[in-house]
């Protein structure tokens, strides 16, 4: 299949995890990506993880499939450079002219500065918060409130993730943002300027979820609730080999076949019938969730991993096991030679040994979208600049020679 | 300025957060949504969180600015509505053709059978897994090792998430398909049918943090570490009244912010030449992490929030407090007559009294892009089926009478 943006060029100038893993997933879906780096990489050049030899693992991930070009930013020279490269037409003007950058500090960077140059730019901005202040992923989700509702009930502190789930998100509005003005500049010809505030991302999101609406009804604020699902049941329990297992009910169906398997029903039958409730109701399996975990509990705890999943096979229980990050990492290692490989994929890498990498998780027409090859700081300097700017070798060496370009 | 996607129309049948959020975000971006709802409605219709009254406000935030058309989806006239809805071309072919669904087990709506009625057909399947096996956040994020390296160290069981986090990145994957599949489907006049398993968007994701590749290393998966950012400076203190305050020192400005502000700096120098690390470089940070936790511990608990507040604001410490939901909601629902309202926005609604809801995060020339009405189940099954499909108020009578459709 041709992938849906072959034959398109983004230019990306940034660091850390939202406008990377944009620019990751457009060169996947088929973007031609040029790098523009600092001569000694960004702020996240040396970032953890990093292999046994101090290779960093976060950035040799979230770069793959482009084409580093490592130029001195601090000279005016450098910052030209840049400038041409961002908004060069090429053959084909529709296809160029993409930039996305989370640099909001650089004057040579601004909106302004580069529509000037071309004025049907595609510019997308991600930054820490719309006023211009920074923010994290860490700090943002400390604003949005769901710390204080996650992690165990018990615990009074507020739980972080580890995941970065703001950041990612990000990321994908920012191929939003370009993917959308790509398709306005097809018809009207004009540019966009797209920023993107992290902060904003998570408001917004946990807004629309309505946590904020329910907080305003006079139930008040939810609580927070461990590992119970909110509004229905599920929660994880723990095997007889002490392993862990997220079960869920959330439908009627998958309810009766929870209690069938577990050989609770007659249990949950006179249980209604004392209380004075119909738990086919999911509200009232929440309100229930602790005395159903506690019926439930021996069942688990009777039964290693491998019964309970003979066990629950067949039966319509929606659930899956716990696993570590190690599992999963070693299960898709195992698979690398498979040739129905899936969304994790193994990736062969000079500075990073075995790798293990995402493929866009889109399937377009059944197929997954990979294939990068990992990305070396600088590495293409020259034939990048020679091919979209025409610069001659007696310029590059020049250029590299006075320490505006790696060599 | 005239929204990206203004006049094209965007068909859903769906449920549950993935390919809603992708429908509201596309109808805030300037598409008409038309979605296909069970008379009764789909399954997530009554999901809490719910109003004093019992009105969903989760599938309510969810569904706005959406025209709902219910329709009886288990008779053959209704699935013929539902088909031809997806299928109708309108004025403008290049504007229509576009459908969303979570809908994976429905012979009516198989890609094939749809196709054959439309062949350029842009068509979007959410789903658990990609071989066809269920999935919900839940079960996927514990099959990700994400909850074992979430919550407090001491805890040995793992933390779920109280965010759908993979649902909201599933609902922009979404958003991408619908968005690359017109840009494509504008120059080749082909279709595209992209699955989306909510597990593959999962997996890809840590994949792509390299957490799958730092495993494989010879130091082995990372372990829990509770509230502290992995590889850095970064983790929660609390003030004298009890607040939390989630304090990071990702760079070496921010480091040397923190120790100068809190009076440390002495100390710390101290501190690196007894132990021999030089603790401006953020991996021997993270090595120390519990060392300078414990060290910055005592001017955060000697201090109220207000007090914090006031001696970080201006020193160049990245910092925030943590805020409750509540609070969160609070200040926005204060904030709503604001003219400058930023991604939070009051909606009044007659079902749900004082909404809060997320604007598109995204800024299109300095815009947030909101202002979408609430969707009631029904409301607009004559207008939209007379409009697409022209059908005659006699021939909606009959229909509503036979109960093929809501009146």
């Amino acid at each position: 299949m041709t992938r849906p943006l072959s034959g398109f060029t983004v230019v990306e100038n940034d660091s850390f995890v939202a406008a990377p893993s944009a620019c990751l997933a457009l060169s996947q879906m088929g973007a031609e990506i040029i790098k523009i780096d600092p001569l000694k990489g960004g702020p996240d050049i040396d970032r953890w993880p990093v292999t046994a030899e101090g290779r960093s693992i976060y950035w040799g991930t979230l770069n793959r499939g482009k084409r580093s070009v490592a130029i001195d930013l601090r000279s005016d020279e450098g910052r030209e450079l840049a400038q041409a490269l961002i908004t060069a037409t090429g053959d084909d003007p529709a296809k160029n002219g993409i930039f996305i950058t989370n640099n909001v500090g650089r004057s040579f960077l601004t909106d302004e500065v580069l529509r000037a140059q071309r004025e049907d730019l595609i510019h997308v901005k991600v930054q820490g918060s719309a006023d211009g202040g920074p923010g994290v992923d860490y700090t943002v989700n400390a604003e949005t409130g769901i710390p204080g509702i996650t992690g165990p009930a018990e615990s009074p502190r507020p739980a972080n993730h580890a995941l970065p789930a703001w950041d990612l998100l990000c990321g994908q509005a920012a191929v939003t943002a370009v993917v959308s003005g790509l398709l306005q500049r097809s018809t009207t010809g004009q540019g966009t300027y797209a920023e993107i505030a992290l902060k904003d991302i998570a408001l917004s999101a946990v807004a629309n979820l309505g946590w904020y609406t329910e907080a305003l009804q006079p139930a008040g604020e939810r609580q927070k609730h461990g590992n119970h699902i909110f509004g229905t049941f599920g929660t994880d329990f723990t095997t007889a080999d002490g392993r862990s297992v997220m079960i869920t009910a959330i439908t009627t169906r998958q309810w009766r076949a929870l209690i069938d398997t577990t050989g609770m029903t007659a249990v949950v039958e006179a249980l209604q019938a004392a209380l004075g409730v119909d738990l086919s109701l999911e509200e009232n399996r929440y309100a229930q969730r602790e005395t159903l975990e506690a019926l439930l509990k021996p069942w688990f705890a009777a039964r290693t991993l491998e019964t309970v999943t003979a066990e629950l096979t067949g039966t319509g229980v929606l659930w899956a096991p716990y696993r570590s990050i190690g599992e999963v990492a070693r299960e898709a290692a195992d698979a690398t030679g498979d040739s129905a490989a899936g969304a994790i994929r193994g990736l062969a890498s000079d500075q990073l040994d075995d790798m293990l990498v995402g493929a866009n998780p889109i399937r377009f027409d059944g197929e997954y979208l990979s294939g990068e090859r990992p990305t070396v700081l600088g590495e293409a300097t020259h034939q990048v600049l020679s091919e979209k700017l025409g610069l001659s070798q007696t310029e590059l060496g020049r250029l590299s020679d006075s320490g505006v370009l790696s060599s």
